[in-house]
């Protein structure tokens, strides 16, 4: 960490004056550098051509430090993943920092040092940013907002309206870790558990499948917030479609399971940051299948399901014992600030 | 306003499951309806072709709602006029809000309105968005970041390298109206004074201006936070040339400049939402401005400076009475929370 002046952030370092200037100059410029940031202009100029993907998220995850990572790392890789999910291979980001009066500087860096590591993980760069301060009070440590831009895949056809019956619903890993890495800590948990958010970019792994299958791929989307039953019940809504699932097949640690289980949580419902849900034509499932866990991040990947000309609009699982259920929205808010 | 079956802003309403699809679809997909938009899926897929530019502001200002403007148009017209100021035409702009627990939906639905009406104003479609919501008290009722991404003019090219000795400074229009406007709600002073924000997009005027002048325009930016003494700092800090002002040229209101006298504040470090300054080839200098003055929203431009080989990395002020004064960065925080 490079020596600062000061101690804390003040609401002098939102001003657009001296101490803002002080602030970026003292080693946020440094730490983020690059061609395009260096440039110090309001906006940044950029080459592309193309498909191009654009998205953006706010995060105001709360605690900003948690197992497995911070508000930092999770910015870059959020963002990252939304392009990811659209077919699009992330390339320029904004960062924008919405700063509580008293946030120790030390905590900054350290989210800062995130930002930088997640962003060369995901091989995008930061172009420019925005700093604003409030006071004590009118926010909450720190909120960061990303948006990013990158080119779409040439093979990459990635709607809701491809989704077809018979269609086979594949996920990454294992669900609601991130969640219940954050609710245990909220619980006074974390000294039961061993459990990690699962924050990690999905930019590497979707390009090499796009390379592969391309637009036999249907549709794609991480369940973060709301988790995959949210996810699932919003695709069912735009297609009219079924879509059936079976519980045996839904990967969950058995950690995560039990944390689950003790805080009354369906993981279905619960936000995850690493993994994926691919909706994909049946004929390449297997292939897709064995692709993804060839790749250590996505071993446990499994296909859990498939859409069906029945249930239209709605989500089923079949569970363990036989039964089927409909899996519905999410009506209430389970975990607040889980991103 | 359609009908909401809720009155204020709930946790719920961010989890990403059933209450956010409900405030979602209950009026905010169709009041910014455009195509991209409605795929509602978490990015955008737009064609862009060339060399682009991109810029991302939040926007924290307190009261929400202020006399010429609210917090919605501010967001559009600031993302906006950043782009402009690069030399591009704003095109694609995402919408992000952190909204507070209890906010009555009455006011986001008119942050909604006016985000609609900047954005047609503008030109520009907001293709994709996020809503989180935090804790009463741990937010401050909305935050708004946009980012943007737009063409930049052919015959554009600003930076600031390409300022040189003999460029002269030119303002579009009167200082200090939107920092006034802001601070007088606050000290309490409303009734005594009209005076409004000056917020409005300058992309249309700016493009016009590089269709006429192309790369004689050497460096825009606009003065909004710390004003436009900070900006012409920052500058001089860049070029490390010298920056002279006339005072006597320098446009303020005088209802602006009676309250700036009041409140003991240098209309010079108070900021600025609808104006902005060009560093320009001085052959040009002339038809410049008066291209400028022939609009309506620019009719007290003035050329306020000119660049000097001399006061190296220093901005200087000949006062109406002669004398030269340093003008320094603005060195604490003048205005929180002003954009």
């Amino acid at each position: 960490m490079p020596k600062f002046d000061f101690d804390i952030i003040t609401l002098g370092h939102g001003s657009g004056g001296l101490l803002t200037q002080r602030l970026l100059q003292s080693g946020v410029f440094d730490v983020l550098k690059n061609d395009m940031l260096d440039q110090q202009h309001d906006g940044a100029i950029l080459e592309l051509n193309g498909k191009i993907a654009m998205s953006t998220d706010s995060y105001v995850i709360s605690p900003v430090f948690f197992p497995g990572g911070n508000i930092g790392e999770l910015a870059i890789n959020g963002t990252v993943n939304d392009l990811a999910m659209c077919g699009a291979q992330a390339k320029y980001l904004t960062l924008a920092f919405i700063l509580e009066e008293g946030l120790p500087i030390t905590e900054f860096w350290e989210i800062l040092v995130s930002i930088k590591e997640a962003a060369l993980k995901a091989g995008v760069q930061i172009v420019t940013g925005d700093t604003k301060v409030v006071e004590k009070g009118k926010g909450d440590k720190i909120f960061v907002n990303t948006s990013g831009i990158g080119l779409v895949h040439p093979k990459a056809n990635i709607h809701h309206n491809r989704i077809k019956p018979g269609d086979k619903i594949i996920i990454s890993g294992p669900m609601a870790a991130h969640g219940i890495a954050i609710m245990s800590l909220r619980k006074g948990l974390e000294f039961e558990t061993t459990i990690e958010s699962d924050t990690r970019n999905l930019n590497h792994i979707t390009q090499q499948l796009f390379d592969l299958f391309g637009a036999n791929i249907h549709f794609m989307r991480d369940p973060t917030r709301g988790g995959v039953a949210s996810v699932l019940n919003e695709v069912a809504g735009m297609t009219q479609l079924g879509y059936l699932l079976d519980q045996k097949q839904i990967p969950v640690d058995e950690q995560v399971e039990g944390a689950c289980e003790m805080l009354g949580l369906d993981p279905l419902y619960v936000a995850n940051e690493g993994i994926f849900i691919a909706i994909v034509n049946p004929l390449i499932a297997e292939s897709f299948l064995y692709q993804l866990k060839k790749e250590k991040d996505f071993t446990s990947a499994a296909i859990i399901g498939e859409v069906v000309d029945e249930h239209h609009g709605k989500v089923l699982m079949k569970s363990r014992i036989g039964g089927r259920r409909v899996v519905n929205y999410l009506t209430g808010e389970q975990l607040p600030r889980i991103c």
